[in-house]
């Protein structure tokens, strides 16, 4: 079965449309989605930003909060600023490479980004969490332990330099099997759809 | 009859697929196209960029010159990768809003971005855009005379200054009548098809 890769990071705006749509446009196309959280902080910091380009560019985040609106209310989408932007990921990304989570990354990962974008919780809080890892029957318990752990760390590690070497400066990113890289969540549907030529 | 506004920039990549496809995309949905050539020198500047960030960023710029060729391929459109990048596009823009050219608008831009991203002229050089004015039956001697007048040169500093107003930040852009900005080649038909809800 043909994958791709979905890279996406929890504090990213137009990652949270591309995680509620990707599993149907890949399933419509024969793809498997692999599921690829990393962190876009070091890869920014090595571009000279201490924070996101949304908030460094005025005009830039002004049109991507509007642009939001536009794109959750074309995909029936509950959408609402978070009131701190970007969040701390950190967490986030980390549960979603645990043994526990691996299962259910898919609505784990939908879950943070409903939780970030549409109801206004702060996602680095253990609590926001730990409701989230209940509601898909994980023991929180045993996650944020995995989670701490240092092979957990190491993997989040990996993953945000496999993105570097993919070249991949922003998320969500798309990477197909023939390693063509697809940035924005416009590009989903070409990318999942995207043959070798 | 609907319009929609085109802010394009002569040395932006991507707004080479954009003009060549705008038309027909336009006419498809009833809607008439206005072609505002604009400089984003000025609205890097104020960013803090002195270059084009294709260059600043190497790795979004590896993603666009192969994104370039993915989208001309699809597109049908000649491609090749210019040897000087960015190019200095003033004067191109100011022989755009010179009173000779206007009823030649949409073919002069699309001849010249053809010159730029097809058949890797110089578009500063008088010679290239001398001639694009003669295949399109211009008098060069009277278009450069406009071009280097006190009104051209106002009229192109107008228009970037209209779209730092309308928080343009890169190019292509396009503008509704109801003032709904959407940035990116990728957005065209959606631009174009928008209607205020």
């Amino acid at each position: 079965m043909a994958t791709i890769e979905f890279w996406y990071e929890f504090t990213s705006p137009y990652s949270y449309p591309a995680a509620m749509g990707i599993e149907k446009t890949a399933a419509e196309n024969g793809v498997q989605v692999q599921w690829k959280p990393f962190l876009l902080g070091p890869i920014f910091k090595a571009q000279g930003w201490d924070n996101s380009p949304f908030n460094i560019y005025p005009a830039k985040g002004a049109y991507m909060w509007r642009d939001m609106e536009r794109i959750c209310e074309a995909q029936n989408l509950a959408f609402t600023r978070p009131a701190i932007f970007p969040q701390n990921s950190l967490s986030a990304a980390r549960l979603a490479l645990c043994t526990v989570v691996a299962g259910h990354v898919a609505d784990f990962t939908k879950l943070v980004y409903q939780a970030a974008f549409a109801n206004q919780k702060d996602i680095f809080l253990p609590e926001t969490l730990e409701q989230i890892l209940k509601s898909l029957a994980i023991n929180p318990d045993v996650a944020f332990e995995q989670a701490g752990s240092l092979d957990v760390k190491a993997a989040l590690r990996i993953n945000t330099e496999t993105a570097i070497e993919k070249q991949i400066f922003g998320a969500p990113s798309f990477v197909t099997q023939g390693g063509e890289l697809f940035w924005g969540n416009d590009r989903l549907a070409q990318a999942v759809a995207w043959r070798a030529g």
